[in-house]
């Protein structure tokens, strides 16, 4: 009966696909964030729509949500016409929630500068990352959203 | 041996717990986002707390992340002490992401006024909560972000 059981949760663990393994997906998980951050910065739209899922969801502030990988490299394209980011990331927490999927909580910090003037300012958000596994074993950014920290603009 | 397997499954499905369930679960969901809803507008501090994990965290825009209930709470407090909200949430996804986690993606639109001054404007946010149902069963907010979908002010 033991073995029997044993076999069972294998063939349970088979079906719902293998646990969150640590430390690979996590680390997994931490590429895709670095990743980002540098791509961010570097203005690279298609090294960070590769990150997206294909049906992944980009909710920028002052903007509608972006459904879908189109919509999310155009959005992309918007923010970099308009401003160049020199921001790090620092990371709150990674938890996995699943086999296939996990969160990152994250803040980051450092420069923007809008395009069209010149003008720098301080830069300073909170995001919430939602990361799906894909059948072919890849971390991918299913749904994301930032709010500033800063204070409002009087 | 198929039995044997159907047990070692059921005994998997139980130390996973149960998986979730629709449409209980799901109810269960849009019961605590239409609480939420209520009590943001009717600024009821302690039912909006209530419906928050004990380490649930509260990522107000222009605010750093609030960690568990005593900095949610006091968050709370100052949001009502400055504004009045007159909102309605609209639901674009509810997802399950185990059997314990689950997501859901809002949008919000209504009138906020400034406490303050009297001056009320349109509201627009869109907004990512996560979900955990803790071990009596109950689904509680575990992260919560929105940002503004308005312009940005001029």
């Amino acid at each position: 009966m033991k073995k029997a059981l044993t076999s069972g949760l294998a063939g349970a663990a088979a079906l719902a696909g293998a646990a969150f393994a640590e430390p690979a997906d996590r680390a997994a998980v931490e590429k895709v964030l670095s990743t980002y951050e540098t791509a961010l910065n570097a203005k690279d739209v298609e090294t960070i729509i590769a990150l997206y899922a294909d049906d992944g969801v980009f909710m920028p502030q002052h903007s509608s949500p972006q459904v879908g990988r189109a919509a999310v490299r155009e959005a992309y394209r918007r923010v970099f016409a308009a401003i160049t980011l020199d921001i790090e990331f620092h990371v709150d927490e990674i938890e996995p929630l699943s086999a296939t999927w996990a969160f990152a909580r994250t803040r980051s910090e450092g420069q923007v500068t809008v395009n069209a003037t010149g003008q720098s300012a301080g830069e300073a958000n909170q995001e919430l990352f939602l990361f799906r596994r894909t059948d072919d074993g890849k971390w991918k950014i299913a749904r994301y959203i930032f709010s500033t920290t800063n204070p409002p603009r009087q």
